[in-house]
């Protein structure tokens, strides 16, 4: 989305190690805000190589931990011989990270609320100012086009290449009777995203059959996804998103402050200011 | 809402400390019941000072504690510099509460149930007596009709004057593709008034899909309305949600009865009395 | 409901200490299974005397516990003089003790599902045989006929005789823009026929917008009803939702099942048979 | 369903007390999931004896442990003389087993968001490739078209075949006001289907009150529905499922592993490498 308003990036400064944190704990932020279920997944461009991209094994997303994220280059090959099962549509991940530079983080998920609009013909259009964050346009792919009758799953790269170009620029593509796959510029962003594009897509549904629906124009999304996506919102939802994940699973949020930043020793000068000016960023966004 | 039914007041001898404290589980029963998410804010009018009122730095509802809570003018300027971020929208409480001198508490959120309202041409009405505490009016604001495309934030204090025109006399007020803002003339009062607002959109949607929806009269309206602000009503409602928030954090309701009531010194023998009969109230409310 | 099934009775030998746990356990069971929240009650019939009928002073049924719980005579005035609130709607429930000899418990509820109903021209109808337990006729009583415009509150003798003739020999009554009022012969059919007329109601508004709904007929809701309020499937029932409730409230069930049955000493050789075969009773009721 | 892919299947190596075992889990996870709730039940065949199956005595099924299960016949008379109340409608489960030798295991349910197409013509259709699993074909079966008006509890063993006729070579079948019964070739499988039916239902509701629902076609839902109940899938959501019934019931999930895999002295040679290669699945089913 166009605009000079600060964008959030993933440092980086971030070590490997804390990258596989911050995803594993995005896929269980994610699970438990009801975006992804048993199946469904979320990845991370390296932190370091933009050739490489993170994901866990095949794993329900709820149950990820650190150790479960491993490294695949873009075509979707795992970097080490894999020692447990891996994510069929894998590819998905790896196609948009080759054909979108600025993407730093992809989600694949069926939230309930979204497949409505995977199977029939209705536009899925923001309600207000957080559901923006899903772009002014959301195309809708199907794989029936240019495969045929399949079993649906992404697992070939030419169909994870044909789901990145209907993508194109946007940041939400419907997946007809599938689900949806959502990108962003970092993981916070792209979970926010996610999270509030399923919470739209509700709402949407019940206006709909009120009927007289009148969503956001275009200039309306590209302000209020523009200004919904700069660190405040980002870092307020975050907050809130982790602190209730740490409810349910009985963590400490004091001890997990001061243990989830582990901060990577800066190359140069220059990236010292900018990675303590980074450091400081991320110790407020793991709270 | 007229009538000459005992009005629930916020009592005057409440110290600052107790109100922030009551304002913190304000925030985080609205957030438990479903009205608040990682947006949304709550706020109180100072107890001794009209000129001022109460709100969270800018944190997800759910987490706020009495140490979040700020002190602002009706200009929505912080009365000491801040060492935090501070929601953008706060001028949609310090507008409201220069408008209404007997507004002491405002809600502003974006509950689910109520979205669908904002997109459409429905309009808001009774199901039951407990939905009745919205008021008999319930108007319809426009960000577009003043000011044209917007990113929808309400953060300008002619936005919020907007608003604030727009609520009138009246107790809630939908805000076109944003969400809701909330008014009442107490905390407790504005807290039953967002819940049982938001349940009743829900039951309403149901009911017009089912067709033929005959809601509450003007007449009822004002009547249930009335009855379910009394003291009754609104302690039984109160110390349900409170000790509902009270399960999940793991508090105990029976220690949490003596620490919360902080008595204060009452100021004359006349007003020993009356906060003897207010403080009666505090303990009750406080369950 | 006409049958020579056997009937589950609330064994007239329990005590009022066991009547008023029992009571205070179905409280907090309906308020756990999304029949009652902050508002709503339920009462039983006194165990020995039946001019007299239980019912917690004024609470949140989510909190009831047996030292909340007290005695009414028919006329809804309190047997000892009351030292804190007492529920202004309890004439519901002595007015259908007095009009029907037979019916042992009553609540009365605004659950969401059912308000739809209340305030629309559908009617309501069991969709399966666990809903068919709502009766074979649910009429509707709307206070405007006999009383005008009011503030729904049914607080008046003559306003629960009215409602007690509006439901006349059923067991549900809908209550316009106001919610229902439910009889049971014992207070585990109460609780069953609450519960499962409460889920038949979300599904039959599901039914309706798919369009083409055909319930049961008369005749398979007669013997649907009959056969899901025999002893097996109200202990089943009974036995699912107490377990949860302990969960919820971190109980031991193993202690309770122990705890829980105070059996009274029988008064006669043959009420001793018959109370030894209705403490059998107990013991499963109370699993 | 037709195709080469591996099928999952209860391995014949599995002791009674393993499989007693793994349908208590089962039963617990389908009452988690919101499949079960005090109502409907599931059924494993007997590991080695194919005449035989097991099944809860008469108990909701979020509360049935390993020594609920009771062994019945194809008949469904219980083998041993019964010392608790058994499941009026076990005949459900004999029938099926009797028809279908493949079939591994039956649930029998009144799920909400499955009861609309049992009270309506809207025939249940995949919205995705998860729900693909429900079959191509999901017939319809009316008791009302051999018995007439009856009480709908599936008690007599003529009813029983009628249902069984009614499912024919078909994995889930719909009971005219009633609810659904879901066969399978594992309990895995069973499982898998029985949620992800559940969930398709839900959405598929949404969908038709958009309008314009085009579900997948024939061949999309038998290579979809193939592809998602090979092991990867199915490990990954039992995996999950189970993950999140431990912390419900407060379990270690580590040590579950250890002790819930009972492991069977391996009959031959042969049999032992092959009880070797099965172990291992069994300990990652378990997780």
């Amino acid at each position: 989305m166009a605009g000079d308003h600060e964008q959030r990036e993933t440092p980086v400064s971030m070590t490997l190690a804390e990258a596989r944190d911050l995803l594993a704990r995005a896929n269980r932020i994610l699970a438990h805000e009801g975006v992804l279920d048993a199946f469904g997944h979320v990845s991370l461009r390296h932190p370091t190589n933009s050739q490489r991209y993170l994901l866990s094994r095949s794993r329900g997303p709820e149950l990820v931990q650190p150790e479960d994220v491993l490294e695949f280059d873009l075509d979707s090959a795992p970097i080490k011989p894999p020692t447990a099962r891996l994510y069929s549509e894998r590819v998905i991940h790896g196609e948009i990270f080759k054909a979108r530079p600025e993407v730093m983080a992809v989600c694949h998920h069926h939230a309930s609320s979204i497949l409505p609009f995977c199977v029939t013909g209705t536009v899925m259009r923001p309600v207000n100012h957080l559901g923006a964050t899903m772009g002014v346009k959301v195309p809708l792919w199907d794989s029936r086009d240019e495969f045929g009758n399949t079993n649906l799953i992404v697992a070939k790269p030419e169909e994870g290449a044909s789901l990145a170009r209907a993508l194109g620029p946007n940041w939400t593509v419907l997946m007809r009777r599938h689900g949806a796959t959502v990108a962003g510029r970092t993981l916070e962003e792209l979970v926010f995203r996610c999270i509030y594009t399923v919470r739209n897509a509700a709402m949407q549904i019940q206006a709909e059959m009120l009927g007289g629906f009148e969503p956001l124009n275009a200039e309306e999304t590209e302000l209020a996804g523009s200004f919904n996506l700069q660190p405040g919102p980002l870092d307020r939802a975050w907050e809130y998103w982790s602190a209730r994940l740490d409810k349910v699973e009985g963590a400490n949020t004091a001890k997990l402050k001061v243990s989830k930043v582990k901060r990577a020793a800066p190359k140069t000068a220059a990236a010292s200011k900018s990675a303590k000016k980074k450091a400081t960023k991320r110790v407020k966004r793991r709270r």
